[in-house]
């Protein structure tokens, strides 16, 4: 166990640290009896030294996307478990334009990875490299060399921008696979570079890798002494297990490097619905079993695993030095793109139940860190009941009951990638939780991170 | 001065009150240095008693909204005096359907207002009343009981459903004067009920009232001793001060309640601009000084002379025992409905300003609640610029030289009032402000004002 800084902001600290899980549950239950919480929300606080951090990203996730998924699936007085993460804020997430300076009001998903992984705003598209297509040290490339164990978990393909952001460098999000170049000459591995995102993701040894993109890493390496074989090959032959399915998932052990690959793609949404419509489809209610994501796991089930691996005690390799794991929920975002709203929702309480995860671990290992964010901001909206907005609409039933009417306003068109720039909410427990509150910028977590880990 | 509570949750909190000023400061300094600002949190929290309690509203302000205000005329990497303040949560706003139970989960402004004012949920358009009509207690009045003073700013009339919240008990917002009471009948003064919103204002004693609705405070009182006379005339000859311009604004003095009426309807928008299109009004900058504004004062200054009003030491009523202040910018609303950025912007502004002002004084008079938020979600959304949504849009250039696309997704029609359901940004200071903290209903602001103040 790491020594525990001599930072301690008040007395009793230790204690609070103890309380951390009583500290949420308290604060729910301040609030249904109208107690003052100040008490709750000052023991959650401490100014101490991170273990593990755990930063969860639900990928367009704003504070729409988390109504509309509270108000459907736990009523709108209802709390998730993102909900009861005891410090909270707001968060910019800007990226820049191309000369490194100007403010682009409306991030992408792989701007916003390297804010957060590496501390530095970038250009739309760039993966941890800034506009002049250097590397930027990341937090992840830190723990790893610093003897800790590192995982990163998506529902998209692993290879897509947000889990690219903290394990690998490169001039193009697009350049997820090694025949996926196009884009990146100056990185492929042939040519002297680091290689593609699934290359990258392999050649940085990451412990646990859990996502979809098995396609990506079914590509021929194209340099060095892999060349020819594929990047599943090469990560098989430098000592990781290879699972591609459930029963894979709860095969694979502690001790060694592993890498899931769930799906050819990006993996099944949990719920299914129809698509938003103008005029609004009338109402319904979701179908919260997609018998295509039946074969695949759930971002909870990954996530446990991914903790349970990383924390295993364990001769060798980092196997005291705590962990930094990254878990994203990526279709948020995606089927926001597509305006669908039950999938979107779905995934949102999807990646609700991973935050649970998280938080059930953090009761058990109070040194962790846990983060809970988006990446951007995006365009679905809770809109009056019949009425008729400019963009594709659905109206739902929700279990409470209600019928809620969800509109996507940038959606409805072929045109712009649909994104928007407002703050988000970044909430936080565990030690450094403190820094989310008030204002942040998404770089700031980067920093919040390295401080807590005193990397 | 009130006694200070004994419940002082650690050593030092004397300190800490003292030092509440500084840490707003210490919040932006441990921002830009990257140091750990866990002691800044800590030292915010103040599980004591307030003498005063300031609630800033910002009519349909989100995280959009202020994301909007803040590129423009901040930058993205900018600060607001709203962003300052050093303890922050998520407010979800639902409203509730004539069965005063299931959610109606996009709220207006009479049922939200109702919400902080009473701490009770209601059905849209009711004003502190609830779904069988029984009065609310509210907050104002309470306040009033205890010997506190009271006082209602707002840049709409001052009869509209914000400013109506603390200080009047209506089955409808559209009974604003005693000729609109249609929707009330019940409520007529000569059929024995408490009379319109302005009628109620006046006997309600509520010692600073200033904002607009001249209109509706002359029309002619229906029953009781002032019948056939305006509210204006009742209020006279009850010892008001009335005022209708700025020499007034700047006249008037405290020891007797005011009425300051500074437009016939709302007041005029501090700046203003062209109407959202589609396709996109080109990029431009926005007229900050809007011509039709200049004869009236804006919120800023009205906040300013309210604090002075209310905080002057004297003889008599209510001299040494606080008050209770709410402070609305109501155009960014309205301003929204209409689609008109420049408009909805430089309200957002003139609200920011109106903050700073209280801050100022809460630095002043440190026993001093402050808290920030909205009533409920707006539609105006950050898009990529050149794209194409499906409402109206505008590109602005900001004073930081990039170009910034706002759009209203639910504007574009007729039908519907456009607000929408997203949990909005909830920011406070001073005493009890830790309860703002986490995720909160608007209705716990209530809640969180009279424990401050021991109602």
């Amino acid at each position: 166990m790491r020594g525990r800084s001599q930072n301690w902001l008040f007395r009793g600290a230790a204690v609070a640290t103890i309380l951390v899980a009583v500290t949420a549950t308290g604060v729910a239950s301040g609030r249904e009896n109208g107690q003052d919480r100040s008490r709750d929300v000052q023991r959650a606080i401490d100014g101490g030294q991170a273990r593990n951090v755990i930063l969860l990203i639900g990928d367009g996730m704003g504070d729409s996307e988390i109504t509309l998924a509270r108000n459907y699936a736990y009523g709108a007085a209802g709390r998730m478990a993102l909900d009861t993460l005891p410090l909270t804020g707001a968060m910019t997430t800007y990226s820049v334009l191309p000369d490194g300076r100007t403010p682009d009001y409306t991030p992408e998903s792989a701007s916003t990875a390297t804010a957060w992984s590496t501390g530095s705003k970038t250009v739309d598209g760039r993966i941890s490299t800034n506009a002049a297509d250097q590397d930027l040290p990341a937090v992840l490339d830190q723990a790893e060399r610093a003897g800790m164990r590192t995982g990163v978990v998506t529902t998209s393909e692993l290879t897509d921008a947000t889990p690219a952001g903290p394990m690998s460098h490169v001039a193009s999000r697009s350049c997820q696979g090694p025949a996926d170049m196009a884009a990146c000459p100056q990185d492929v591995k042939n040519a002297g570079g680091p290689g593609s995102i699934a290359e990258q993701s392999i050649d940085h040894k990451v412990d646990v890798l859990f996502g979809g993109g098995r396609a990506r890493y079914e590509q021929a390496v194209t340099g060095g002494r892999y060349t020819g074989r594929s990047v599943v090959q090469q990560a098989q032959a430098e000592g990781y297990q290879y699972v591609t399915d459930l029963p894979g998932l709860e095969r694979v052990q502690s001790g060694k490097p592993v890498l899931g690959l769930f799906s050819s793609g990006n993996l099944a949404t949990r719920w299914e619905g129809p698509t938003a419509a103008r005029p609004a489809v009338p109402a319904q209610r979701c179908n919260e079993a997609n018998p295509g994501a039946a074969d695949e796991p759930g971002l909870d089930r990954m996530t446990n695993r991914a903790l349970e691996l990383l924390s295993a005690r364990q001769q060798g390799r980092g196997s005291d030095k705590g962990f930094f794991l990254q878990v994203e929920s990526a279709s948020i975002d995606k089927q926001e793109h597509a305006s669908e709203p039950c999938e979107q929702i779905g995934e949102t309480v999807n990646f609700d139940n991973a935050v649970k995860a998280a938080l059930d671990f953090a009761a058990r290992d109070r040194n962790t860190l846990v983060i809970v964010t988006g990446d951007h901001a995006h365009p679905s909206q809770i809109v009056e009941v019949g009425s008729q907005p400019a963009g594709f609409s659905s109206i739902l039933t929700t279990r409470e009951g209600a019928q809620m009417q969800v509109t996507y306003g940038t959606g409805s068109t072929a045109t712009g990638r649909g994104h928007t720039g407002a703050q988000i909410r970044v909430a936080a427990q565990g030690p450094q939780a403190a820094n989310v509150v008030g204002v942040i910028d998404q770089t700031e977590i980067a920093t919040i991170m390295r401080r807590a880990l005193r990397l």
